[in-house]
């Protein structure tokens, strides 16, 4: 539901429009589902207003291809672009096989690389899904990721999912939600579905 | 991130796979962004499955042609359709032009045909876009949806998304995410803008 008017006008020297357009970093956090769901659903939007997106996926999972993936790829030319990049082996830059112990250097190696597309202003839209994780595992330096993302140059957005965000990044994102679990069908010994986890 | 095994294994007499295979009534709600773009991502899964989805948009406004709408009528055939409804002008049963008065009677209306819907199996997935609002105003009767979802026939998957789902509902959904807000851009002065809020 739209949500009407802002409650407060800053005195920010800007114009509506100015303020409107101001690109966000948005954080999708919490235990509950639909952190990545709502990230991917932004992507669509994003795509069908024409914008470069890149996504990054950040955790190696069984669920590795998403079903938005496919669909993804399936969209027409005409709208938005959607380059998809995943960690480890899927790292088109990367020249390790991806191993299990290779996961934090290629995590830094992620983040490395996405930090130079920041910087050459590559996408509207970067999904950096499940980059908490390697943010709390410390394969990734929090203070790098606040002060790139703080700094960045030209109008790009940033939407970063995964449990635990850290407060650092909580401090300097436009838009938290955090995503709580009332209920799941795994507490009634439910298992994940097609469909409906990936 | 994938949530591993489930806590409880019920006596239900089921197998893991008719338990995995259960079909679910999920609920997005709480006052933070992501509830009905959690659920749109959703239904791309779902598209990618081959699902046949119906999308029930219940609450009229400024943004009602939302990116999503327009992204998947671009997906090619082959895999999941969506047919996508509005309340109001836009429900295609409908005999009224949609006016404000008829808001009531339209959500009610559109309700007896979700109803119909389901009796007749019709769809895989039922995406019930801000349908507490009407639920919540009094439009529709919660015993009613409750008793119709809980006793739905076949395999047919619903969510339903909005602020201040009724603990009825909540009490019968086998999935509830509350979405709630940690910051938003409203409140920094910031109105929403395309690609971020529809």
């Amino acid at each position: 539901m739209p949500e009407g008017q802002p409650l407060v006008v800053p005195n920010d020297g800007l114009t509506t429009r100015q303020r409107r357009n101001r690109p966000l970093v948005m954080v999708h956090t919490g235990d509950g589902k639909g952190k990545s769901t709502a990230a991917f659903g932004l992507a669509l939007r994003g795509w069908n207003q024409g914008w470069d997106i890149g996504v990054f996926q950040f955790v190696k999972s069984a669920k590795w291809r998403l079903g938005e993936q496919t669909a993804f790829e399936k969209l027409p030319p005409g709208n938005g672009t959607v380059e998809w990049h995943k960690m480890g082996s899927g790292w088109s830059w990367s020249r390790k096989a991806g191993s299990e112990e290779d996961h934090a250097a290629d995590a830094a190696e992620g983040w490395a690389e996405i930090k130079r597309r920041i910087a050459a202003e590559q996408h509207d839209l970067y999904l950096l899904d499940e980059f908490t994780y390697p943010i709390n595992w410390g394969w990734v330096d929090i203070d790098d990721v606040v002060e790139t993302l703080a700094h960045r140059p030209g109008h790009q957005h940033v939407v970063i999912t995964g449990r635990r965000a850290d407060p650092k990044l909580v401090e300097i994102a436009d838009l938290v939600t955090e995503m709580t679990k009332v209920k799941h069908p795994m507490d009634a010994g439910q298992k994940g579905q097609k469909g409906i986890e990936w």
